[in-house]
């Protein structure tokens, strides 16, 4: 018998008849003698006609009621599945984020869970009770209701995980497990049975849409145990999804690459010519911080005769304004020769916790595309990930040709090819 | 000064322009210096798509579930309120049922408010913010939501008034005020500027549906004056409405008949030639109660040669169901020479708190009906009302004809014709 939080997003129980679904997988992890915390978000599409309800009124909606209005989305999907567990003879009980008391700070819509008293949820759990908990809500100490933010339900589902110490949190979404990349890029794409949560972070924050950052990284800190399976295939032969841990057991090592992540939501920046000189990456960077713009990568190399070349992305949105901020900073904040920028860019990564062991991945990247006359125009590594911006005209053909590679479709990483 | 609760029904919250009106009428109050207190229902049609999503679940939803996903109605409407209240530059605060402690007992979908916190909305008001309140809604003492059944945000206006002891409670519906009758019926039905509980009570329940019976009895034992209002008027010159007060100050006993009721929802069935003994009533009434068939207006003759003819009313729905539990009856709870029915009869009822002290109105009414040739079937009298049975075919005839010869079309009975 295990303790088991699952979650279940929006597509999941994104209608009566799904929700009825939900039910049903539930009761069979109950009939095996589980015990089950199932947090839910809101039905796929309320919460985006909710607060089109809200901007209908106003164009800047008073956060507090905005959470109000959004909370309300969460409330109706738990209500629902505990009617369909009763109608299905279990004994279950629906709270909301402020009934539970998860506990958060009072930033509105972006709320971060500060406590969780699992008293409530223990009792129930002890006489067989299946808990179903409103996702992506909480309330302030006020007693206010407060929002986690969009994609928060993800969150709440680890936050109530680690509250509970629970065996395994199962996040369910409308696939079936973390795969080497895009399956629709690349049809030999493998779903991976374990990865870990570095791994995980890198593979989400470019672009591997699967879990939400902040709930992997909270899965990290309080080391849950995390699964993404999915909600739609068979109640009685589902598959085992992927398994994110903490710690790379033995199965891990032998894997050195995981993944190839990609983003083409980028535009990149670069800033030519600039005085190498200390302070210079603030004085061009400060002015984009304080315009409120998000920077991905950063690259500054040596440079040559006193001066050097600075780049950075941006998300593609904001790429006119990042350009019209260094043009009016430029001259006073910095001197530059040449600002420049491309918005035809893209983003591949290749994503592993076996490179911090291995050697000569790099080199291989970079003849792989080089091969195929991939031109590389900024490169940025971490532990465990290299990244590259490319033109993004070859996106598809760079993310297949590094699948096959570094032979992801056939599990793990042979010898140096 | 004064503080005001006023209440907005589902069609006055009908869409986000509609709310953005309500909140334009609160501003007025506002700027007259009152405080104020807002109660508003779910948006029209939102309770009973909440209601249905259930039932697409299961037939039987769990109580305490489906009052989860009821209440979501509500909350939404003073979320987008407080949002509509904040864009015009104004302070406000939306409450659930349970942010305000509006305590009620356990009893899900039907739940009684029993106590409710007036600490909160008292700081608030102090200063100047309006308090926005989820009317239909409470909790229980552990901490469930209830709610209090269908129109139970009227019950919600009034409970909050008299736990404030507001200066009047005001409840904004689709219509201007309590009308002498119908209108649709009766062009020249009249708005009354003033009636009392007792007769609103009278009204109310025999068809005239401006007010939740349950929130005038609540605003008579409470004393709150109680105000009828339409909220699709201009916010600048609004209509006064129709008061409801709980004395009878000298305007009003002028009026003696204050307006003609009817109801078209309910079927006769009479038991005829039934021993007349004690206990006859009991053993013919037992059995309907007992099915859970409620009975509205029961006449009894005095019976001659030791027999009696017994006669009630039931809503149209349980005609056939009523006809069948007293056929089963028949020859063990009682004996019967014949158990006759009819379901296309109407009641109509002359109301008025001056039927006290005055005498010759009954005949008047049965005067007036007997003119037209309209036969009386059953007629049924409390202190302040008459009402009779007919063909239903002759319904919209008799009220025209009673408004009439009660002159209700000129503001106040005259002397005997």
């Amino acid at each position: 018998m295990a303790l088991i939080v699952q979650k279940y997003g929006g597509t999941s129980v994104g209608s009566t008849e799904r929700i009825r679904n939900v039910a049903k997988r539930v009761a069979r992890f109950h009939r095996e003698g589980h015990q089950l915390v199932v947090v839910v978000s809101a039905m796929s599409g309320e919460t985006n006609r909710l607060l089109g309800l809200a901007r209908e009124i106003t164009e800047n909606p008073d956060p507090r009621e905005l959470d109000v209005v959004a909370a309300t989305g969460e409330q109706v999907t738990i209500g629902l599945l505990a009617i369909a567990l009763h109608g299905l003879g279990l004994k279950a009980r629906s709270y909301t984020g402020a009934q539970l008391r998860i506990l958060t700070d009072s930033a509105f819509t972006k709320a971060r869970i500060v406590e969780i008293d699992d008293q409530r949820m223990r009792k129930d759990l002890a006489d067989g009770t299946i808990v179903v908990v409103a996702g992506f809500q909480g309330v302030d100490r006020h007693g206010n209701i407060t929002t986690l933010g969009r994609g928060g339900s993800d969150t709440s589902g680890v936050a109530l995980a680690a509250a509970l110490k629970a065996d395994e949190c199962q996040i369910y979404t409308d696939v079936d497990g973390v795969y080497t990349t895009d399956p629709r890029i690349v049809p030999e794409a493998r779903r991976l049975d374990r990865i870990t949560f570095e791994e995980m972070l890198e593979l989400a924050s470019q672009g591997s849409k699967v879990l939400q950052i902040r709930s992997v990284e909270f899965a990290g800190k309080y080391m849950v145990p995390l699964r993404v399976l999915s909600s739609f295939e068979d109640v009685d032969s589902p598959s085992p999804g992927t398994l994110i841990t903490y710690e790379e057991d033995e199965a891990m090592e032998q894997a050195i690459i995981s993944g190839i992540a990609f983003n083409r939501d980028e535009a990149k920046v670069s800033v030519m010519g600039v005085p190498d000189r200390p302070g210079i990456a603030y004085a061009i960077l400060g002015p984009i911080a304080a315009a409120n713009i998000d920077v991905d990568m950063i690259v500054q190399n040596i440079g040559a005769s006193g001066h050097t070349d600075f780049s950075f992305t941006v998300n593609r949105n904001e790429y006119q304004k990042a350009m019209g901020v260094l043009e009016s900073q430029r001259g006073t904040s910095f001197e530059a020769r040449e600002i420049i920028g491309d918005n035809r860019i893209a983003k591949v990564s290749v994503v592993g916790i076996g490179m911090r062991s291995h050697v000569g991945l790099a080199s291989r990247m970079f003849k792989t595309l080089a091969d195929e006359g991939i031109n590389i125009q900024m490169i940025s590594t971490s532990e465990i990930k290299i990244a590259v911006v490319i033109d993004e005209k070859y996106l598809e053909l760079a993310v297949r040709v590094l699948h096959k590679a570094f032979e992801l479709d056939k599990g793990a990483l042979g010898p140096t090819a």
